[in-house]
């Protein structure tokens, strides 16, 4: 029998068809369906879940919202959450890490902040290319798409994606130092290649295949940045808000971006957020000169201050670094097939097993048996680990374990 | 003193400079700041705001989802909220009205939800030209910015906007049939305008300056689709969900549109929801060729089915129909200075006094006695008047009443 | 038996299908087939032979010149030949019709200079946008192409065109002063229409279907041009040289172009030649920064001065200016069929029966009979005469009757 | 006294800056100017003159067609020399070497060349992108622009330039082998690099820096293009027509382009002309899709034959042959400084002297001693020695001494 998903939602949709249940509640790592079976979620609603499904901080400082009637839309208006949310992550985000960057609250998409923050680049800088890395995921508007990597997606966008280009990676090549191969192509006069406005990086791709950039590879492409006058953009959406074990990805190599975008656990409690920050020296923007009707949600802004408190208090980025060594103890202990790659940091890890079916089915044996995790990269080739950073260990071990037993079913 | 926004938020944000107080709460149609002024709003969340502020049985539906942990994110995956969702949007809405529509979920913004029409638009016709209209306002991101039409968002893009052609529109020129005017250049093997994919239109212009198209244009532009094989895409973000008198605003012309975009009050209580719907024949998309993170936020599912239920329980249609005749009669009653245009339909109503600088003093007069409203148009010399659909007839008097002394003391 | 021609030149051909003989000899205004037939010139290598096939006095410079071993290709060299053409253009027609120009001499094809052209003024204006007419024809690389208004060229470009905008014309629509609708769009915030660098334009348009703009319209584009800052570029390349009874077309206007382009006829005797003339003031060209091998052919500059020597000894113009009266009456009298117009200047005209399949058919007719014609115009429907300047009288009325006895049978 | 070439023609000339003579003769290798000053000509119109100044066959062909009043301009109809020419040409030239091509005669300009094989590219492959290697050129148009790699000209557009991926040379980064790269980016479905139309590839770059791609570099990329279903265009503009030693460059590498474009020396006498060869099952152009005026000039027509006759007839390709190995001895023996390098083929030779200035002097230095060569490469870095094929060796010697005599005076 047709359901009703089927008959009138569009075929765009997408991973309803790897899990095909209807769910109905969730909590910290575990979502329930409609019968009542339960599945740990390593799959993390992309990245955007990172302090846990339905955290009872959290949700109770929405509902106390919610009740004492708090304003909930107000477009880019001055309110009492924002406020709170600004200086909180201010003082307590970013002063720390010694970091200086003013907030621009954009559309809450994170393509949306991707797409502000070209637009900026393009404007300070006065140039229309962008570099962005083979491997890389942005965002589908017509802006990030023509940064997006992936075949597929670009084919979507029914127009020649044009003003990027794409710069090969570490991992592709083995004897191409990809920092000197940037230097050359940018200070040859040659080269066809027009000086960009901005570089855009993920510090791991994760949609490329979970391939952790080095930090030395990091710095590099910083000092390039500066060494030709080029901004230098992270895109922490997926890897930021502690996954990897910091709260800002690029932590770790000592580097500071022009510019951060951010979205998906920014919002907390999987709440539609994001920002683009920005070096302040560079917030040459006009009023309204990009706007969007819910940049000003402040069910978001209640649920991320309250999630950058529960970061806090829960000391999350140090909890990623002790699960961190868990899984990768695991991992390197369990999964020792032939031809099986492991990649990771913190607490996003890949699985190549070099082929799109026997990932598949390793899926499919991983949810039969409650489990729900998604794969990535080249032909979605990589089974990818990203559970709660607030997961319990203990359902962490049996979510591995239960991953572990698919693919060397599978694998056999 | 320099307050937290002006030294930490991007000097982007703009309508907190027009309105500089920090709001806290609201509830209908009264907006509440910090030292506890009231604000009656015409501003109504730039339409995202149809059923009012804080609704209290949308209010008391997130309060329970919240309290018994519904799940909050899931991507696109099954939930029941979206198949309730779903369900009463086809079978409430949809089929009542003869319409028949497959729903695509887009990232929660009005933007992504025209990139995705846009893609489809291409994809199906495989042509990469769109019609857009001139004065039209469509969004921010890449390709949607390439079709809205004002000069300073456009100069943001920082790159040539391309694959559009805009449309003379009929109040711009007298003596020219606008759709003989579209069939000329279509016909016309020499006139170097690309056939597009599809020509986008808002029913009533609402950024361009509150211009309301006649029935006779809007099948006039409907029969063109259909003898030039183009699709039609009505962007109903603005002017959908009731705000001129039906819940689908080109329902008085009795035309069918290809795809329709919705946001803002689709979200029923301010919350961030998009979507894209598309005649079932059309939904050739692939599995995941359009995606984001945030295209599957369950709070606002209940809030938006929730919104069309007070939708219909409330009347709401019927509602603005009555309002509609108090505001026409209280505007031709009380604003007849020379020089003054007024303009509208249902709850969306514009006074164009053909100055920026007066329309500037008039809305800041407005505000200072406890009215929010915006302005609108070609450089910005049109007050717009939006009050919440639900607003008591009493309340809307008395903002007409301070909007009309505004506009006489302004006017002298 | 498959010729030559069909085995090995590419399917590209095309008026070759329409005259399928081989020629061999050609002078004044006759040309010669290999069995002997002669056949009059109404098509005047589309407008590069106005002052005839192969006219002694220019031969013989070119003979002259080969003889001695003058120097044949230098690049942009300084050389006599180009000394003693730039100094007989300057003092010889541009100081006496106080015109004051640089000249850029471009690659040797009309769309060579248009492409310079092009660049000069997005470089000086700084903005991406030009605006071209519907109906116009400014050649086939890609820069032009992008102006060019018919489908099917614009379909070879494989590619979408863009960063022009196309502008209707007088002729389309009778309700609309086009003069005041280029005003209103660059005026207007909202019309979506990007600032162009320049607007190009042909006097006449010929591929379009021999449209010819009255003085008042050409006056108004070049005030719309100095109030909106953008420079205006005339197209001559095909009704300059005389062509419509002065040297350059828009001297009946009494307009000055910022920049004009030229070709065809300026290389004298067909000899591949194109010029970009540029006011002084705009010329910031870097050296070499717009360049080509061909750019410096001297036998193509000894036709050219010789070319012009021709035109002022021989009061072409003035010719012209007594042979449109002929043509015009011999036409007037003659052509006056139901649903035929006709349309023209000097010695460019067109005669549009409004119907592809009887266009063809008065051509080939005309073909049988000794006479040589093309067509152009909306779906080629448009009969073109134009014959070379120099052609007697008798030559040209014979040519006239054929065509005109043709038109009398096809049209019956 | 401010001269007439200064006061008129416009600052984007070049060459006449380094070289502020007026010449007014040529023969064979020799340029004179007006005051009898003779130069040795190793630039040789930057390759368009192969066959020496005004070979006398050539010349004497002209001179008889003038004569016998043969059409001169005929537009793309049937001629008697075009006959002649294709006839010859496929007879002689490309039957011989088992290579089967049509022939589209199209605008006498290098770039219009490119610019047809572009579009015919695009629309056979229904791709937009093209590959170009860094360090190419392949003209001025916007079309050929964008493939062009040098920093100067790519500005010269005024527009971004799009639809082109850049691809790294050999000779740029050791340790990455290029044809593996091309695989890889192509095979990788996340490279975000769409896949190309066509690669295009200039056998030896010359304007690049005189570099010569090996045989299996060439075959190479013909692989590539066989494996993943691109189209292989050789531009053998500058370097076909004997240059390297066989009539086209790619014949020392074994490989069939499926395009090739040729212009430069396929005039025979400098004539403007410039074909577009391509393999018959790939010209599906529709008649007109791509025109021009000067297609037709058929004193090229007649030059071209002479010119191929001459190559046959006087054996160039084996004087090439000879000459390279005159050339190479004379530079190995007598250019041994340090931080020199030299490259080269047939008859095209660079000597990278790594520094602007230096090779600014050089060349001045040469001239001051009757020796015309230009510079090429990065930063202009690279003395370019391209003599005409034909040149007597004692001419070639002595051209070869007065250089290397500036060599070591500049470099001491």
């Amino acid at each position: 029998m047709e359901n009703i998903f089927e008959k009138y939602e569009s075929e765009v949709r997408s991973y309803c068809r790897t899990f095909p249940k209807e769910f109905t509640k969730s909590k910290g790592a575990i979502i329930e369906d409609i019968d009542g079976n339960k599945y740990i979620d390593f799959f993390d609603g992309a990245g955007a879940l990172n302090y846990g499904h339905n955290h009872d901080y959290i949700k109770d400082k929405l509902i106390d919202y919610l009740k004492k009637d708090g304003i909930i839309h107000s477009l880019d208006m001055y309110t009492t959450p924002k406020k709170e949310f600004i200086q909180f992550f201010e003082e307590k985000v970013l002063i720390p890490r010694n970091l200086n960057y003013k907030i621009q609250f954009t559309g809450p998409t994170g393509t949306n902040a991707v797409e502000a923050a070209l637009k900026l680049a393009r404007k300070v800088k006065k140039r229309e290319n962008i570099f962005a890395l083979m491997g890389c995921f942005h965002g589908m508007t017509l802006g990030s798409l023509a940064l997006t990597s992936d075949k597929d997606s670009r084919k979507g966008a029914g127009l020649p994606l044009t003003n990027v280009t794409h710069i090969p990676t570490p991992y592709m090549f083995d004897n191409l130092n990809i920092v000197e191969y940037l230097d050359k192509i940018l200070s040859d006069d040659h080269s066809g290649v027009d000086k960009p406005a901005a570089i855009i990086i993920e510090t791991v791709q994760a949609e490329g295949g979970i391939y952790v950039f080095d930090n030395k590879f990091l710095q590099g492409v910083r000092a390039i940045c500066d060494k030709h006058d080029i901004l230098l953009i992270v895109d922490d959406i997926q890897v930021g808000c502690a996954r990897t074990g910091t709260f800002f990805s690029f932590e770790r190599a000592g580097i500071i971006p022009d510019m951060v975008v951010m979205s998906k656990s920014i919002g907390g409690y999987g709440m539609p957020m994001a920002l683009t920050l920005i070096r302040p020296e560079l917030d040459i923007w006009k009023p309204a000169e990009h706007n969007g009707t819910f940049r000003g949600n402040q069910l978001s802004m209640v649920a991320a201050k309250a999630g950058l408190e529960v970061m806090l208090n829960e000391k999350v980025e140090k909890q990623v670094k002790d699960k961190e060594k868990i899984v990768k103890k695991y991992l390197e202990e369990n999964i020792n097939h032939d031809n099986v790659e492991i990649r990771g940091i913190g607490l996003i890890w890949g699985i190549d097993v070099h082929s799109e079916e026997l990932s598949k089915k390793i899926v499919n044996e991983c949810f039969n048996n409650g489990l729900i995790l998604e794969r990535a990269g080249r032909e979605n080739r990589v089974v990818k680990i990203m559970p709660p950073l607030t997961i319990d260990n203990d359902v962490l071990l049996e979510g591995l374990e239960i991953l572990s037993k698919a693919i060397s079913k599978i694998l056999k």
